[in-house]
């Protein structure tokens, strides 16, 4: 590839738009070509207005680039959304309809029957919604989402154990990092030595992306997976990182040697596995009696990786174990930028 | 009562004998009289020793008491045990052979099918099993467990809804404070910013004391309560607290509302309720969308009552709700004081 | 007293405000008569608008008040100030005019010439700016002002050392706790695991509260100290209590051993520690090496006593010390409590 | 350089010993060739005993080293210490006895008038003690030691403005990370949400070797620097990096912009600039107001740099600044091997 592929990014100054900036500083096959953010911020310089929180440098580029309104879309071939959901719901049909394809990480179309809600290594055959899509709702782009942080990390687990065993029957309780919520997202006063037990509209997301996501492409149409899900989800103090606790029941009874081969052996069909951002092996299995943890393990295939520990019965359903994935860059702007990635492996965006 | 009860307090100068001094302190019917530790302490001034932790003053009276070997019994009526799990091992039987009613927190006894496990307001009738432990044993006195700090909070809130509507099914994921681990317990950089998926011997310490405790007493003998229990445990950056996620599923089906008002309107037998230590209500039901937080709810019922709350339909099970119980109050120093004080009421210890 | 004075609560909904309502019920002397917020929630009931965090229940009486406007002062001989900034610049003066005392906690008046700006145990005297300040601004009420939390405790510990040796440089670096910034405050990404070595405008009300409050009362005005102040501010994952690392010189040389003697033998004047919210002490020497702690310590005359430690030869000025002072008690809500207790015992507002 | 040096690191297995491993991993100069331990590991595989804590993985190589006993000198050309204070006075004279330089982070020999204790950029020219060493102490190896953690960052500073203001006085208050304790370390009880305003002999190394590393080498001794340091030392819930506030005074007066050009501008000398270890930038000047922190700024210069920020006068000195160092790497390990270097450049170590 001669020459990068210039994307825009909307919503550039908060959280998941900063790490955006920085995943995609020097990517190979994209480079920055517009930063949007409210109309409050349009016509200044990025590196003026946005409150920059990556633990690395501001890229000089990036910096120096004027902000410009969300709300007017621009035609490039690809546009990361970083967009809280109410400016979702609000822009990117614009930039759908004005030729981008929409990699999102928002959530107000990730149910929309049409719209491909996808984890390369997990669904990529959703993206054949996309036709549908475009028909029916007149675009000439299109809106592809990633789901959301704490159900990526969960699908990711599942899918190589439905495909092999067929997922029945799913516990999830979460301990999910502060980073989810955004800045300023959680107070302090809320969280230090402090658990809050309750994330709005989280337990209702991870329960039904998680059947789409594990659902199969035919006839044009995504029909959900059968799994019954019943989540719990949970804030506590740590940066990064989401643990979830899971309990499982298969159609086809497996055991813990089973699931722990089964999901260190999984490796992503060629096609996803050239991804720049698929991870060698999109599970990693701890076997040590303590782990994963977000400290030690959060880093792990640069963030793309999940790691999964304690693969042990479970008295009531087959299978408990502990998953921990990085949310702000599997869960989000890692996400986003590998479902583009697959967009122009898959030919739908054109080098 | 004119006169106080003479206690020893076995394993003194760690966080639960600090705890148990702390919260002796004034009480109405037991006066310390003894403290024990390991032999090497033995012979010193308490206050000399003891790395005071409490958020109040070491009383003067504790401070100035002689540190005493806790291998060599006194033949107090009641001595309340601190001790950890090899010490209590090896030293209650002696206490008990020497004819003190041995109120203990450690776990070595609890699963034993002639030692009551006890939460007063749950099964006060499996002191039945004294005098077969008695007999059994050859001894005078006798042992009296209280159970491991994550099951009491669970089967304070399970003990009124399976008289109701029978427990079948238990599914409980915890976040579990630092305190439980004593100190110097959990090391500060395994645990900062961080969560930890693993407690060694817990998982099976919540299943199988959670049976014993819904179990019947009947003929001499516990039958234990058949319900399937599936722990995932976890620790997390929080002093104290113990916070909890339930699924539960019942044999006579229940909804939300009925739960709830099981719940709230649970009081104890009468003379359970004349225990000091006993809260007003063991169980409160808090309606906020958030609650409950270690932060904000630990103190209920002076650290002795439970707070649920996200009473609501399971997807899997019928029931999801959260709990949060006081881990070194009611789920330890306040749990072995209620059945010292138990066994007082019910004549066991006389006054 | 057989009646209570009627008290009004400017700013009640904020985390000062609240803590006043908890510290106010069941006070011997005065009664909540009125809570104000914002136009927004004025009409409103108190128990449906304030998002409650003490950690003991909501008063019955306080949540079933009707909130009012700040803006529209209603003449209680008292109101208790909880406003922010710019609020209480705008609505304290109209309550002063209108013959209320007001007691205040907001900054904008601190530094007034004929503003008392008063911790009762260490300035008392200041009081006397009174006739001055309502002869200039033709007010029949006032305004007392406590200084700012970081500066309270420092006061404290000074006021004994400066009567007896005389302060003249100070060099003092604090780990500020994150509830000084109320709710929402500081952000959890912010300061989780992390030190913010930054609070605006905090150094420069250190160090010019310090001078004002050590400064002497004399022909109707106060002539600030003279001591040179140096303060680093900074804000660290604490939840409650402000712990500050000092250096100090006098201008009479002192050794540790009088300093420690100093602190532990000062007692207010009798009619100061008459206040219903004054501690035995009001400052406590700990002798343990690694003392004042915020965890342990916090509480010490429920939170009225400022706790010191490490009291130790200085290489460069004299003294070294450790203070530690609840922020919001000592700091804020009891601050202004104890403050409207000295009118009522100096007589300026009558019974 | 063709060959890599064969080094052995003694005290493999602490938190110090593992960070070395990490470090050395791919060393374009050094290679492990042994690994020591207590004698109780001695002699088993060390991916078999350490409790690997990094948050990469335990490299194959060093995994499957046999552990030998620290007691038993190898004469390997470069020996570097991660030993705990009492094995390091026992052993590390013995590896020096043997022929091995020994670079160590342990205190023990730190303020020995013959053994040079260096920060390369710092002070070099301290090696020039090691032929006294050898002569006094009849050795062929050596020790050389680097400066305690929160030493490090501060001296780094203090350096180039020594050189150009002379350091009369100096104020320093620390926030220093956990980590800074090794593993197990700070309790979770002692710390988490709190402050310990204490570390055991903390303040008198800083104080100390601040005035040696800023001493002058002339006629084979030391002159200590003439500064007096006044320390306070504090340890905060952070995992790593220590923030110290400082004011300082200068022989000759000083301004903020002065100083911030003078840090800014530094580098070091063109033979310590090209160690592999050296950064760029021994100090970065950060204008931001609330800069430095720990999360953000922790691996400025992949942990070699120290950042400052927050310069500005000082009321009782002439500056107030604060200062971040990466702790375990720049204040340890890191440190370690870039003296390694320096000696290896020095040709006091052959290639």
């Amino acid at each position: 590839m001669t020459q990068r592929i210039p994307v825009a990014i909307l919503g550039a100054t908060g959280t998941v738009g900063q790490k955006l900036i920085r995943l995609l500083d020097q990517h190979p096959w994209f480079e920055i070509a517009a930063l949007t953010a409210s109309d409050a911020s349009a016509g200044r310089r990025y590196g003026d207005v946005v409150r920059w929180r990556e633990t690395t440098p501001l890229p000089d580029r990036a910096a120096g680039l004027e902000i410009l309104s969300s709300r007017t879309p621009l035609g490039h071939p690809l546009a990361f959304s970083a967009l809280d959901t109410q400016a979702a719901a609000d822009v990117e049909p614009l930039w759908a309809a004005a030729g981008s394809l929409v990699v999102t990480n928002a959530s107000p179309f990730r149910l929309e029957p049409d719209v491909p809600l996808v984890i390369p290594e997990v669904n990529a055959d959703h993206l054949g919604l996309l036709p549908t899509q475009r028909a029916r709702r007149g675009w000439t782009g299109g809106i592809v989402a990633n789901p959301n942080c704490t159900t990526t990390g969960l699908a990711l687990v599942l899918a190589p154990l439905h495909r092999r065993f067929g997922v029945d029957r799913l516990f999830v309780s979460t301990m999910q990092a502060i980073s989810g919520a955004g800045w300023p997202g959680v107070a302090s006063l809320d969280i230090v030595g402090n658990v809050v037990p309750y994330i709005a509209n989280e337990e209702e997301k991870v329960e039904r992306e998680t059947r789409k996501l594990l659902g199969a492409f035919a006839d044009g149409a995504i029909a959900e997976a059968p799994a019954i899900v019943s989540a719990h989800t949970n804030r506590v103090p740590v940066i990064d990182g989401h643990t979830e606790t899971v309990s499982v029941g298969f159609k086809t009874p497996a055991t813990p040697e089973q699931v722990a081969e089964t999901l260190a052996a999984w490796r992503p069909d060629p096609v996803i596995a050239a991804l720049p951002s698929t991870p060698a092996q999109p599970v990693l299995v701890d076997p040590r009696p303590d782990r994963p943890q977000p400290r030690l393990d959060l880093e792990a295939g640069r963030g793309m990786s999940v790691t999964v520990g304690r693969i042990r019965p479970c008295p009531l359903l087959q299978i408990r174990l502990v998953l921990l994935s990085h949310n702000t860059v599997r869960g989000a702007a890692g996400a986003t930028i590998q479902n583009a990635e697959l967009l122009v492996a898959a030919g739908v965006v054109s080098r």
